[in-house]
């Protein structure tokens, strides 16, 4: 039992997932790491959700049982040969449990299925590719059979991204095709194979001096909570951004070059710092999501590492109105911005200062005392990154504003706390789950003018279903808006209770005016709004494209980026 | 006669050209407004060019007579009918002084051709559209009848991209469809039609608080040396950059949304400060060129208005190399960007210093004083915008990393110079070629890394023409490289001289590895180099697109970005 509960606590399941089980596939992260919610958090579930100790003594669906199904593999004998020939055959791997670990991402939707033993649109076979001369093969031979293929990176989609509904082949990119191909201090850019991994990626370049020679450190400015899960393929091909985003800007502002294996050829763009020379080819394979052809090489620009530049801060603001514009006054007086830029709404302040410790504290009596009140008040933190006197000036003048607009300063200490979880937080998940309490979270893209429209449109679809908590914050933030992150938890049974409830609110953000996805893509799962979002005459540009690149639609097919989704497939109100 | 000529001045030709004359066509800018090269700068050209006061007495083609040519009009009369119908018939012209006014922009080679009365490649007739629905209709009939359709915006286009090579209609875009739609002050945005000017949206935007009753002023933060005569839909069109670029972003960066007709619909890209949803709409139309439809709309992020905070500074640097490394420093030191960023080579130092006005001054004396020595110098200089304290952190930080690299700083004066010509000097190129003295300037994209090669490689080319100045400066710079500028001035008689010259430059630019334009865009001059920098699989892309919007080629057809040349046209050494 954790130190922390006072009153009953659940048996949450920290132990690691037995080998070989459904579990060892769809737990997040590190098998031996885990994070129980606090004392707090606990009581106020139950609160919300209306239930008691009881609904929490016994846990369901851990998913500790052996892999075991049967799915026919429909590829060739010699097919599959024709693989092994071309990367080993030790490379090659038909059996059941490695087909079943690159099938699905960290969709709800994919650890619901897992949970129930439900398997569904797995790859006949996975090769884990030692080079690009291996892809190269493997698209020419796919495209002369017409095999389906599909890529598996780090696997932390959330939109069905890397699942394989027709079947065929899935690369594993994780296994070998992970190297630095190059360091270019000159240019500040480093060129590596897609499935390079996050913190891979930031040790090689933290560590710069050593393994290049280097003058000085350098980091990748690129963190999504998926950071220590996801690899840098995976970020360039669904236009991420990580939680430093505000200053280091978006994965397509880091990139300088790709380079692709398409079935018609590899596709390369060039290494400058600007051009104007026709469409951007960069721009045009980014956000392709594997539907185009592979990714195999990037170059990124990367910064200097310079963490005691990282200045805390955090406010506490008296209403949502206040803090948003404030918040837009921060981006638009052009002093630089910070880095890390979170900012909560009322319901999801009052979840986070009882997770990151706040609650009960000294800060949480003054905030009290000086009328900051309970499900009105809003949390602002964040940090700044850049150069020393950039990062005070940005400090002291974000100070003023939000003064301005009527916070109190909470120091760094929340900043602390967020940190403390920032990439430990997605634990949580599959040990609440353990007891039936889903969390999932969808993120959009406003512009300040249609902010509070889609705020609270969102919102009022959320809570129109009884017991469910739905915590709403602004985070990657510009001058002419911000991506709005929506995270609902709620006690939920079904597959289909929870699926109807998520399309709910992917109709809304649509109806209110959001874009679909800031950074996490549209896969499979957003892609029947996607038409309704671009528009019937951009949809065809994409289908223009994927038909020069690929027309027998070997490449991620089965409603990715709504490539060939059917009419009945699309779920949205015609513009 | 010059108050500034001591010895021999020549005859300027000063006066406004006179109406209906080819000077009044190709002349840049305000008819009544000119520039002439200061008494130090002559000297210096007769003595680079071997010659004497007497080859200035005479000047030559000067473009004088009325326009007078004979080109049948290739439209039947039910076409044209037909147009009238649409715009009404004021709107419709087909007299031969308003066909040529837009059959050229202000490419080198146009300006000789118009000179010597060459009338090639001229529109059959010439419209004025008022709105989007007049677009709507001539695109549409231009599509049924296979009319070729060009759109003539500012005309500043310096790579014959407006050229009407197929004859045809040629819209032009100034005269009616130059209006403000919306000014959104929230999102800090405003929504324009493509014709606008850029003095019009930036005296409309500094004047906001008047028109739109808006609490602050606001600026469009892109002024390229073109500015008071080229378009908003010419920047977008062709990727610009203006000369504060380095801190406000290219046009590219400052695009929220645009809005195209095609010849299979009208394009709409989103209003959303980030998204992830699939490859980009507004990176697939930016850089099209007009060859897959007409620009219509566009929405730009602006910037508050804060010329207060334009810190002025400038630095002597002994070599090209310190100069170069303190500019690469002060870009990857993420302390935020200046705004206006110019770094000269040796040769241009000495140039600029004459038409600057610094040549003779004190602080000339104490360069010299202090072993800044000519022909080895490099004069730096540039201004900040932005917050108060950010911008004044940037002077401060830039000054020690100047000082670092053993430059002597030499205030604000030499800026002022600067700014007086930035917009001017362009005048001074037709004075000065009614003497058969051409200026031409080219402008690559480049890495740090390659940056010496191509600016050695080049110049060596260029140096190699006996009597020619090459000057050369760094401008629109990134931490990953800059554009590189070079700039010729030259004694040349004929356009086979001229473009001989300009080709070899091209092919030495394409050469040393740099990108064949940085914000010039492609036009039909560049167009033989295209395939050769991005590659056949690239281009493939460009035509897969451009089959899609324009099947039947009549948008922008003639050569434009490559999409339509013959192997036989095309001029680079593939990769």
């Amino acid at each position: 039992m954790s130190k922390e509960y006072k009153g009953f606590e659940p048996k949450w399941h920290k132990e690691a997932p037995p080998k070989g089980s459904y579990r060892s596939i769809f737990k997040w992260g590190n098998p031996e790491d885990y994070k129980i919610p606090n004392e707090r958090l606990y009581n106020m579930m139950k609160k919300k959700f209306g239930i008691t100790d009881d609904d929490f003594k016994e846990s369901k669906e851990l998913g500790l049982e052996e892999v075991k199904f049967n799915k026919e593999i429909n590829l060739t004998e010699e097919q599959i040969d024709t693989f092994r020939k071309i990367v080993g055959k030790d490379n090659v791997k038909t059996d059941n449990y490695t087909r079943l670990q690159v099938a699905y991402g960290k969709t709800m939707v994919d650890v619901m299925r897992l949970r129930k033993k439900i398997v569904e649109n797995i790859p006949d076979i996975v090769i884990y590719p030692r080079d690009k001369y291996d892809i190269e093969k493997i698209v020419k031979y796919c495209t002369e059979e017409k095999i389906p293929l599909y890529v598996y990176g780090g696997g932390s989609s959330v939109t069905r991204g890397v699942e394989c509904v027709k079947g065929g082949v899935s690369l594993d990119m994780r296994v070998h095709f992970n190297k630095v191909i190059e360091f270019n201090e000159t240019n500040q850019t480093i060129t590596v194979e897609a499935g390079m991994s996050g913190p891979k990626l930031e040790k090689v370049l933290n560590d710069a001096p050593n393994l290049f020679d280097a003058k000085r450190k350098y980091t990748c400015g690129h963190f999504p909570q998926s950071f220590e899960y996801s690899v840098v393929g995976g970020w360039v091909v669904t236009r991420g951004a990580g939680q430093n985003s505000t200053y280091f800007g978006n994965i397509k502002d880091m990139v300088m070059a790709q380079e692709y294996v398409t079935p018609v050829g590899t596709i390369k763009s060039g290494e400058y710092p600007a051009e104007a020379t026709g469409p951007s080819i960069d721009e045009i394979m980014m956000g392709s999501e594997g539907t185009f052809g592979v990714l195999t090489h990037i170059t990124l620009k990367v910064f200097r590492y310079m963490p005691e530049n990282q200045r805390r801060f955090s406010y506490i603001f008296k209403t949502w109105e206040d803090a948003r514009n404030a918040a837009r006054e921060i981006m638009q007086s052009q002093f630089g911005y910070p880095s890390v830029f979170r900012l909560s709404d009322p319901e999801e302040t009052d979840v986070m200062l009882k997770l990151y410790g706040v609650e009960g504290t000294v800060l949480d009596k003054l905030m009290t005392v000086r009328g900051f009140k309970e499900m009105e008040r809003c949390l602002f933190l964040g940090f700044t990154d850049g150069e020393k006197g950039f990062t005070k000036n940005i400090k002291r003048r974000l100070h003023k504003i939000c003064k301005r607009y009527g916070a109190m300063y909470l120091t760094g200490y929340p900043v602390k706390g967020w940190e403390k979880g920032r990439f430990r937080d997605p634990y949580m998940r599959d040990i609440m789950q353990d007891f039936g309490i889903m969390t999932d979270t969808l993120e959009c893209s406003v512009t300040w003018d249609t902010m509070e429209k889609v705020h609270k449109g969102v919102r009022k679809y959320c809570k129109s279903r009884p017991n469910t908590i739905c915590m709403t914050h602004m985070s990657h933030v510009y001058p002419q808006g911000a991506n709005l992150y929506f995270i609902f938890i709620a006690k939920m049974d079904s597959i289909e209770e929870y699926l109807d409830y998520q399309y709910g609110i992917l109709d809304n953000v649509q109806k209110y005016g959001a874009a679909m996805s800031h950074h996490h893509g549209i896969g499979k799962m957003t892609a029947p709004w996607l038409e309704g979002q671009i528009g019937e005459n951009q949809m065809k540009i994409f289908k223009a494209l994927k038909n020069h690149f690929d027309p027998d639609n070997i490449m991620n097919p089965g409603g990715t980026l709504a490539l060939d989704l059917d009419d009945s497939e699309k779920r949205f109100n015609k513009k």
